[in-house]
């Protein structure tokens, strides 16, 4: 299958990305730029999370740019008319942050998703919407790998708010006509990601203790599997789901079906930078009780239903992203 | 076994009770009082929901009435202080206006759980709470009847709201040590429930249009599936899970195993009102397209752990309920 087949469709078609200076964000505006897509950015630069402008450097004459947060009900119907596209990228994604202070994740998460659906119904019922949630809404897996049936008890705050915020898509979609695509993504890491804190993406953050020279630390024994997916195949993801009709009403695994271990996943980046290494540390009792245990996402069904499947394996993925980082280190440290 | 077995343990205890002046609040009071626990109510008065001083008129000097929200940071941390037990209760629980403005569910069953959950972590961690979530929780049943082991597919916002309280109690025991029980009730019928719109509470509903010499419009034809539960009965399971160790961080169906169509339900309240009667009435589109089916609890795991399950008969709870409402119908017309 050519890269690029079916989604030649985003040409010259309108879409808006919220949080789209973050990192997931600006990789999925700039190939959306690069298919020939009217692009709107919404981002509120929340402090600590992705937002960076030199994320979009090489495109930032091919996109609007509007700061501004979800939560703002008049800015935001405004922005949402004449889209026919929505990637829903905003949110507080800090799992730590979440457990000391629920306020942040229930309003922007669940009622900051909430003011864009009621907005599109208002203003924009025709528009197709796409959500990235996370494989945290599983919680602990009940079988590997997880598929979409299996139970959702989410171990976190923040894991819980994008759940409800998946189920508000769904029920907008099944009652008010609202079509959308959820996604529950698993660990994602590649370029453009933050790398001031290691609050959440762990790859990311193993790839900055390498290039700094510092000891990479995997918790426990280091065997907890976990399935990740290079930030590119996540966006191709996500565009191929937008344009599949199956997928309207569904929700996805966007997962890789090899998983690695955290020390699977140390070797591979010392590997790939001369001169690292990485040690055993222990859990904190907190870690401890919030570690969901090995994860592996059945993906399956996205396979089935939109033909997608990741291309980049870890090592190669790794590569590009030291690569990135070793050029870009400034922007991002 | 007899009916207070377990229960003596109330005695001389703190218990507040959100939404304590409702229905389900106010019978739970009454029987707090009762069993000689010192009860503090808690209740907004939302417009529309179930709030009528006249509910605890018998009981008024025995209890303590404090009219606030939920959503209030100051007067909860104040109030939750020193108690015992809470019975987590207060919310809007409207579903038909939950279609319309999310956001009132977002901000009271959510944001209003999440205030009352950290205020309990920060100032009585060692509260037990119980909370009566919704068996909307589930959506629509994927088999009959359901268990807690169903998948949750809410299917409007009010449920969902419902649901992600629930989650957040979960969560909040699991890992920040503030324990709960969370229950799932099903159609709970009775005395002390509001009667002015037909919004919440079919039963109910049903008794006031019999009363009132209106004919009962039953939807379709009549055959969905609900099961019912005296509104004493599902007090007494709130009243029984508080007091089971066993209990706590479960999640648990207040149900009946035995299950009455919607046409039953009309026949069992027509026959307790000499000169009443029912019609069939075409369904809404509105109402087609979120009426979840049949439903019925699997109520084993209740019974299991806690010993409870229900004792009054449709017959008997539908014949309590007419003699209270022709008896204080200006209290609640």
């Amino acid at each position: 299958m050519h890269q690029d087949q079916g989604l030649d469709q985003f040409r010259d078609r309108s879409v808006l990305v919220t949080g789209g200076l973050g990192f997931l964000g600006s990789n999925l505006a700039i190939r959306l730029v690069d298919l020939g897509a009217r692009v709107t950015i919404l981002d509120a630069m929340l402090d600590d999370h992705g937002g960076n402008l030199f994320n979009i450097r090489d495109v930032k004459d091919q996109v609007t740019v509007n700061f501004s947060d979800i939560r703002g009900e008049s800015s935001l119907k405004f922005l949402i008319r004449g889209q026919d596209f929505i990637f829903h990228l905003a949110g507080q994604n800090d799992h730590v942050l979440s457990q000391t202070n629920p306020f942040i994740d229930i309003d922007i998460n669940i009622k900051g998703t909430a003011n864009l659906l009621e907005a599109c119904r208002r203003h924009n019922p025709g528009v197709r919407l796409v959500y990235s949630g996370t494989r945290g809404e599983y919680g602990s897996a009940v079988m590997l790998p997880v598929n979409e049936e299996q139970p959702v008890r989410p171990k976190g705050i923040y894991e819980l708010s994008s759940l409800t915020a998946q189920q508000l898509f769904q029920i907008y979609h099944d009652i008010q006509g609202v079509r959308s695509v959820t996604l529950r993504l698993t660990n994602i890491y590649g370029e453009r990601a933050q790398m001031r804190h290691n609050r959440f993406g762990v790859a990311n953050w193993f790839v900055r203790q390498a290039l700094d020279g510092e000891v990479i630390r995997v918790y426990g024994d280091g065997s907890y599997l976990r399935d990740f997916v290079y930030v590119s195949d996540a966006v191709d993801a996500m565009l191929r789901c937008a344009v599949t009709e199956a997928a309207y009403g569904e929700v996805l695994n966007v997962g890789n079906n090899r998983a690695y271990s955290f020390r699977e996943l140390a070797e591979t980046i010392t590997n790939a930078v001369p001169g690292s290494s990485w040690e055993f540390a222990p859990f904190s009792p907190e870690r401890a009780a919030q570690e969901p245990g090995d994860f592996c996402s059945d993906v399956r069904k996205i396979r089935r239903i939109v033909g997608w499947t990741p291309r980049v394996g870890l090592e190669e993925g790794v590569r590009r992203t030291v690569d990135f980082y070793r050029k870009h280190r400034e922007h991002y440290w």
